[in-house]
């Protein structure tokens, strides 16, 4: 099958939209603001609106040509501004797919790099002078059409939520705990601008990345993930990584890293990002390694700034940079069960041990600063010193990183650039909050960016379920994107379906923090789909679920029959024992009875709970000795 | 395929022993001790000890024959103590199945029957005044053979994680923080007998039992889970239930509840307990309406009573009663969201609503505690009024019922009955400390045993995950057992894979609890399974994990080679990207060097760092304006 018709099929797969759902538009003030959500339309007449990150890909009316790109949306909106200059940009060379595998390029890879470089637009840059960031606007006062956008995307169709909710969320313990967070009611575009201006929330959206639908990432918002697709050196093509990006976003992925390590990077990138309605994240050190033929010693501030450039070039939202990871600080992994875990931070650790000099991105880091603000990327500072086991969690170096990380934080933020700190990894649960605590204390309340952590070691392929236990709870206490781990953590690539059942798991994770943290109108789908149960309203309960299809599938192997859906008692206790069944009943005798079904009810309760208060200790009968039989 | 077949070819495939494992017995003081362990051989010499749930089917040197059953191993110490007798027992009646299905039993289905009449034993019951239960012995101050074989079975083969966990156990960070449990460093058969008599744990162990394999359930001991399986009227066999029981103890079901809802139930019974080397729990009440023809108002207690004498002769070691569901508490319920959504908990409010009557269970609790104790079976008071959903969770149902059980408890507990106590259900993670608190308080530290809990209600197809979070917690929080939830939940009836998934969640859910509370020698495996990560002994990795098939498989799918399993690199990263041979390559690099090292290498860095600081704010490289091309 040629790389067209493989496309093809894809989104044959991949565009349908989900049951009972449809497309819609919410309309913001500012021109050009028509922010996307999913209404789930419930057979008893009402309507849910879900957050959406599945692009125009889950919509029929647009006609989607992956050779072209997506619209550029923003494209308006960044040229009002008047503070960009379109530019030749960087010469691309062969040495950017990777220097050592251009001889096993063959004839198709050559053909997909000629369309990929159809999709090439001519790169943007900040006006001399100029900073192009979301959070310089947000600092001189302007809100931008992305924060609006932000502000109609967070609260969702928050109406139907307010009425509905009103009979829950009126109770104080379903409220939520948010535990130090501060969320409003509503979310305004003048909160987003002031949880950006002061560093505690990011709008990663690199001027380059027009086809982008602004999105944030801050504790005071809905908790987002992170899937992370990538080819290595082993396996894996360009194809398969599109494929991995529309697929990851259908099931709820916030942003994508492109963590691609082997050949044709900057192609896949190409692919990627103009395809992309969610922010992408890359390790800009992956491709660096790359361009010096994989020695680690060779790499050289010069052939990353490089990097970085090329990249923003492309449209990455966000870099991870291992800028915290400093010469001191790595004899103390020595004594470490697992040493250093992280692929960014063992190549920066062994060229500072080689040349025994102070890693290049930390001495460099302000030059760092302005490639950034000429394009509006973030950095996501990176823990180049996380624990790869619970053993070495919570320890010196990691938390010697950690401070590092928030003194390059408060640099950033006098340049007005974007950052978000990365975190752990493997750590248990009664280490979790430590971790929360020390990143507020030392980094200044900048975003928490976690992967996982997975609690404990030993669940090889469970890993997604290990470290969504870790992920919730640390969601909850404050971390505002969690990573994903898929089931092939610590095993092997993740391929289609794992990445779908780490993006599940991580929905679930952050989707429990919204709930415990009380994010308004978090609650209102687990209402509809309660309410779903308990009326038996089948279709309505998979329409609402995470993955519709599996729901229904597993609905479908005890009881197959159509009829069944509208059945008003399941599998799981036949007919008779439905306790939803029972609970009707006693309802519908209450009300048969004339009773006003619950204070009526009530009232005849307590007359008769004030019965037997009367007899007191004589409510149980005498014992009787157990007769012979027993 | 006739019955016998369906069975060899299910040990066929269930008897297989781990890889790299085998079955040792650790003996003890007392005559018979001999207490099961899984020892793991490492392929660098090192030998892990696991706890074994899965009983002599994965003893190779065991002869098993379903249709005999297990060796009644506990029928010694049982006869010794002089306190019990053989008697005739309750007749079986054809109603014991199902009076309403007998018309659909086929000449197979007779043939079933006919085979678990080969199983029954003659019952024995406590002689007149004698009160036979693990609590009775341990408040008289008598170390059974049971308690002796629970110490060693919970301390492991403590010996050898002693040495192993000294580098890393001594370090306060890694000790866990316990929240208020109180688990000694190494747990005596003394121990264990105070945990029993105070009521803070139990030991389910019926006299009638004999196969069992002590264990215990208590806030101070490992954390257990329970693996539910069960017939119904709508599907399933009796080959498939005993097929679950085995598959879910070979992956670590620590009890098994049969709660079968359909035909069969007794036969199903026979077939279960006989064959079960772990505890059997069943909720009464769902044979006692089979016995009524699934009308609940024809309930009694004289049917009631006879059902519990019916499964106490065959050996189950806990009965779930929903006895705290009073009638007063009943009205609570109409204001929900999903008003009652157990099983049994739904049957006793019909019943206690249309006869106007308090709860049968509740009124005649002390001639139960006579039945409990002749027997030893446990009470597991349930939850009838449990939450089933977010919004419903914490509530007055909820709460007014928990201190019914509380009640209860205490009442049990002047019986010497043991007894723990049942929780939620559908719980955000803000309610759940709440949950565990206030079971503290009211139930006087009987062990907690709950479902879940839920974190959210929007994952059907995935509700193990989302329970698996709250079950973590709350085991943390000290809730000593966990009942599994598998995928199908709130869909259908799980199948063998289903079980699985469920108890691997569940075990990941019970292991992290147990590390965050620091169970002494709990980390060992995971310190195991981190040193064969970062000395990349791929086969050792599948050994000590929780499924090491899966992890294998997973493996295979991107390096497929069999020498790949011996490789110094994954395919995460590839052989250049590897961050553990890199780590590696920074160790051996501070070695050629000369270094010893982490000290002498720390003292290079610290020189090398307090020349960076000598430079002081000179660190950093002079910003310049970025040249033209940016």
């Amino acid at each position: 099958m040629n790389a067209p018709d493989k496309f093809q099929q894809l989104l044959t797969l991949t565009r349908e939209p989900f049951p009972q759902s449809r497309k819609v538009h919410v309309p913001g003030a500012l021109p050009g603001v028509q922010v996307p959500m999913r209404e789930i339309a419930l057979t008893n007449g009402e309507v849910v609106t879900v957050y959406d990150t599945s692009g125009p890909y889950t919509d029929p009316a647009v006609m989607i040509d992956v050779r072209h790109g997506l619209a550029p949306l923003r494209s308006g909106w960044i040229a009002a501004r008047g503070d960009t200059e379109a530019y030749t940009g960087r010469s691309r060379v062969a040495l950017d797919d990777g220097g050592n595998h251009d001889a096993v390029a063959d004839a198709r890879l050559q053909a997909l790099r000629a369309q990929a470089a159809g999709l090439q637009r001519q790169p943007l840059r900040a006006k001399a002078g100029c900073n192009v960031s979301q959070m310089h606007y947000a600092r001189q006062g302007i809100v931008t059409p992305e924060m609006e956008y932000i502000a109609i995307r967070e609260n969702g169709k928050r109406e139907w939520t307010r009425d509905y909710l009103s009979s829950t969320e009126r109770e104080t313990r379903l409220r939520g705990n948010p535990l130090g967070a501060c969320i409003p009611g509503i979310i305004t575009p003048e909160f987003v601008r002031d949880e950006v201006a002061r560093g505690r929330a990011v709008i990663p959206a690199n001027i380059n990345h027009p086809e982008l639908e602004p999105m944030i990432i801050g504790r005071n918002f809905l908790v987002k993930i992170n899937a992370n697709i990538g080819n290595s050196a082993v396996t894996s093509s360009i194809e398969e990584e599109v494929e991995k990006l529309v697929w990851s976003i259908r099931w709820g992925g916030d942003t994508v890293m492109d963590l691609s390590t082997g050949k044709n990077i900057h192609t896949t990138r190409d692919w990627i990002v103009r395809n992309s309605p969610v922010p992408i994240g890359t390790v800009p050190i992956y491709q660096a390694l790359e361009k010096v033929g994989g020695v680690a010693e060779d790499l050289s501030w010069e052939i990353f700034r490089d990097t970085l450039i090329e990249q923003a070039e492309q449209g990455v939202d966000y870099f991870t940079i291992h800028a915290g990871l400093r010469l001191p600080f790595i004899h103390l992994t020595t004594q470490r069960r697992t040493g250093i875990v992280s692929r960014g931070g063992s190549i920066l650790a062994k060229w500072c041990i080689t040349h025994h000099k102070e890693n290049f991105l930390y001495t460099h880091f302000e030059e760092m600063c302005e490639i950034m603000k000429a394009y509006d990327v973030t950095f996501s500072l990176g823990d180049g010193l996380r624990p790869g086991s619970g053993a070495d969690a919570n320890d010196e170096a990691q938390l010697a990183e950690l401070r590092t990380l928030g003194e390059l934080t408060q640099l950033a933020w006098q340049h007005d650039v974007q950052t978000i700190i990365e975190g752990p990894g493997h750590v248990p649960m009664h280490l979790i909050q430590a971790n929360m605590d020390e990143q507020l204390k030392h980094c200044h309340e900048a975003p928490f960016y976690t992967l996982g952590p997975l609690t404990i070691d030993i669940a090889p392929g469970y890993d997604h379920i290990a470290s969504a236990i870790g992920a919730a709870m640390i969601g909850w206490m404050g971390t505002a994107m969690l990573c994903y781990v898929t089931p092939k953590e610590h095993l092997g690539l993740p391929d289609r379906d794992d990445v779908k059942q780490g993006i599940i798991a991580y929905k679930i994770a952050a989707h429990a923090a919204d709930v415990a943290k009380g994010f308004p109108g978090a609650r209102a789908r687990d209402d509809a789909m309660s309410k779903a149960r308990f009326e038996f309203r089948w279709r309505d309960q998979f329409a609402l679920g995470l993955d519709p299809q599996t729901a229904e599938d597993y609905h479908d192997e005890t009881l197959p029959k159509d009829a069944s859906k509208e059945a008003h008692f399941c599998s799981m206790c036949g007919p008779k024992f439905c306790s939803m069944k029972i609970t009707q009943d006693v309802r519908d005798y209450a009300a048969a009875k004339g009773l006003s079904e619950s204070q009526a009810l009530a009232d005849g309760m307590t007359q008769k709970s004030a019965e037997f208060k009367a007899v007191g200790g004589e409510l149980y009968i005498p014992i009787q000795a157990l007769p012979k039989q027993v």
